[in-house]
């Protein structure tokens, strides 16, 4: 072989693994030297479109292809004034730990190494930073959408009434029906989809004035679906909506789950890490009474993407819902499957990256109350960004600051505001992105950046005055 | 704040960061040095029970922990010798590639920057490999598992016959079937599950002597559940079974589906791969008419976890199955949104890492010829094991090597080679694994590692004999 796939020359190598290294670090410790985005050349663009390449060029010629083609033109959300989605900032600790990953390279379906004790160690964590008993279960898989339909197969397992992994959803039984508000995330429509249960088991139930759940006409449509004959399983609250951070009663769920023996599933994408913060706890009060719940990493913690978490209380169902490895070899007790396969039981992947590391790691560097104060600052600032459109006759807040999101415009046509949006982001200043709330286009800021500071609220500030003021 | 999520010091932490890099490139040129497994001992195992950390310790005592604890006892998969279920070796510069990625930290669900378009062009790259035509659409997700669940989905909205999204499986239609041989991964019924269809639903086809599906009594089966009213919708091939590596007649699944208006999944898990040498393609001819594939770039790409791929050759379908967001978001030309996000309308995550960079720098730096003679080499590999089984009185081949998987024991009990299997492990001399073959236990050794030389399977067969003598 002329060409291996490790590297022929070490030496050469590791100074060009060295060079990236410190071309990254500089990225990182200079983000907010550059625009917050910016468009990319025709040129760039049509770049992409090169052939397959049979041949190499060798690793440093397409290093050097990345720092000119793709470096420059990133997504933005590393950026301190990069508030669109919800998306995450990415800790610079957490890149390495990424790196370490990789090095180390293990099978995360479980095993007998290291890696899996470092996961099942973050789980435990995780399910006491969510309030959730010693004894619950919970798995790391690649984002929010996942970590919300493996909380709902095992809700669906547990709440049939048959035997849905032997039948499946074919065998002419009550047709089953999962409840959420009309806020909820596009995951529930989608995981209905996915599950088999169709778009049309998903009920979307009315909200109040604080874009939450109302309970009461929750109580109805379960209900009257009962009356229907169908067989109500699941409700889904949410901590946290994504159009505007409202928080769901969560109190009031759980209680009304329980009469009614109802699963209880908490979307916590982002919502569910202000639990991690005692000042903020009391916003997000009976999460930890839920049956499941489905979270990020990648979003309020900060992390690189891609991780999230899956958290079951009752470890029997969680298991019981995806196992199929034998369960003697839970008990192999020598050699590389000693303990068999625990995550590949929890979940769909049986092949997965080693993503509890950077967890494990950034707890252990940071602790959390480090955690806590970056995401109370995030709260702080949607707090004072709201008070500063309330303090301007030319703004409005076009709904409730519950969390970390706040939807506001310049009072003008949805037309304006819509591109007063688009020439902030072109312009690079910041990146928000848009909502429409009762017909009405908002500028939507959602804070989950740890890079964030005061001042970046200021200068989004002044740029919608002062492009409002172009346009109107 | 005392303490942020960037470092206060950027020079200690590039200092820190540096000798993580130079561990890792340590550790990677050095792996053939150590043993290919060791037991933990159990102080390593008790350590991993420590409380949350409420404080931080700073990131070098964290980096400290993770040399200590995590780094010397590791699955074992990127060593030499290791050939255990199928998992890969991991390249090096992939793990940089990982690195560079978690520091750009971009979201994938689409958006208008530069590293969607590096999905695309891998896309466009592995649907050229795979034979598919240039107008077919995929998307990279986590593993083998989704990326089979991903082409079942497409294949149920593509033959329903009825509204599925909408609807689910609760309408009372024709049960759905979907079939495969006896021999396919445990994917499959984990998929029949969580898509509502059910394990029932799964129709296990017998194999013939060679581990391939028997393609008559495919078509004797599908007949028969047509007579009973169900609707059969799909036919799994499998291009590299787990067990023994054996490809089925894909050619003959493409025709028969055709003529049957079934939809023809194939799980090229590895197998898939084998496409990328011109030498190996003839093994998996018909891979390139099937209507989806789902394969591993984790397992015989050899890049470190996780990415994996699937592939739909109707981009339209693909897109039908999933996509929620509105198709003029596609048709926006501006800003951070302009694009849509195509990624997110190919599956289920919405958020996702940029899993793409490693597949692109790997094929620009060694172009898809190197990979295809690392993949040629395990096959040769294959055949010289089992030549060297084939010619000892003491060893015996339990299946047919189809590719590049051996399956053999020692002419003895299947305890002795279970325990023959166990005591390599511990020794750290290899990490093959077990399976059971007609109620033979048999030794499997699955190579799709790019470390592995001709020496190391001498040392196998040479430990095998050694240990089978010390226990008859």
């Amino acid at each position: 072989m002329t060409q291996t796939l490790d590297p022929s020359d070490w030496n050469a190598f590791r100074a060009l693994a060295h060079e990236m290294l410190d071309d990254m670090l500089e990225h990182l410790s200079t983000i907010g030297e550059r625009p917050a985005w910016r468009p990319m050349p025709d040129e760039i663009r049509a770049s992409f479109r090169e052939p397959l390449p049979i041949s190499g060029e060798g690793a440093e010629a397409a290093y050097r292809e990345f720092t000119e083609r793709v470096l420059p033109y990133p997504n933005g959300n590393t950026h301190p004034r990069f508030w669109g989605w919800v998306q995450g900032s990415g800790v610079p600790l957490a890149v390495l730990a990424d790196m370490l990953a990789s090095a180390l390279n293990p099978h995360m379906a479980g095993f007998n190494h290291a890696p899996a004790l470092v996961e099942h160690q973050v789980i435990a964590w995780l399910a006491q930073l969510a309030g959730f008993p010693a004894d619950s279960s919970g798995v790391l898989v690649l984002g929010g959408t996942m970590a919300n339909v493996l909380g709902l197969a095992v809700a669906r397992h547990a709440k049939a009434g048959f035997d849905v992994r032997h039948e499946g959803l074919q065998g002419g039984q009550p047709r089953l029906l999962l409840y959420g508000s009309a806020e909820t995330h596009g995951w529930a429509v989608k995981a209905a989809e996915l599950l088999g249960l169709g778009s049309s088991s998903f009920r979307q139930i009315a909200i109040d004035h604080e874009y939450r759940i109302d309970v009461d006409a929750l109580r109805d449509a379960v209900a009257r679906d009962r009356a229907d004959g169908h067989r109500p399983f699941c409700v889904i609250g949410t901590a946290g909506t994504v159009n505007t951070g409202a928080i769901d009663d969560l109190r009031a769920l759980a209680r009304f789950c329980r009469e009614e023996s109802l699963w209880f599933h908490v979307d916590g994408a982002f919502g569910a890490l202000a639990n991690w913060s005692e000042e903020l706890r009391p916003l997000v009060a009976g999460i930890e009474e839920a049956d499941s719940i489905g979270f990020d990493l990648h979003k309020w913690m900060y992390l690189p993407f891609d991780v999230a978490c899956t958290l079951v209380r009752d470890a029997e169902l969680h298991r019981a819902t995806f196992a199929h490895s034998p369960s003697y070899l839970a008990e192999t007790t020598r050699g590389v499957i000693a303990g068999g396969l625990p995550f590949a039981d929890r979940g769909i992947d049986l092949t997965r990256g080693f993503r509890a590391l950077k967890i494990w790691m950034a707890l252990k560097a940071y602790g959390v109350e480090t955690f806590a104060r970056a995401i109370e600052e995030n709260v702080r600032q949607a707090r004072y960004l709201a008070a500063r459109v309330e303090a301007s006759d030319e703004l409005e807040l076009l709904a409730p600051v519950s969390l970390n999101i706040v939807c506001f415009r310049y009072k003008a046509s949805n037309e304006i505001n819509e591109e007063i949006l688009i020439r902030i982001q072109e312009r690079g200043i910041a990146v928000p992105s848009g909502t429409v709330l009762h017909g009405r286009y908002a500028i939507r800021v959602a804070i989950t950046n740890h890079r964030s500071r005061i001042e970046d609220f200021d200068a989004l500030v002044d740029a919608v005055l002062t492009i409002g003021r172009e346009l109107a």
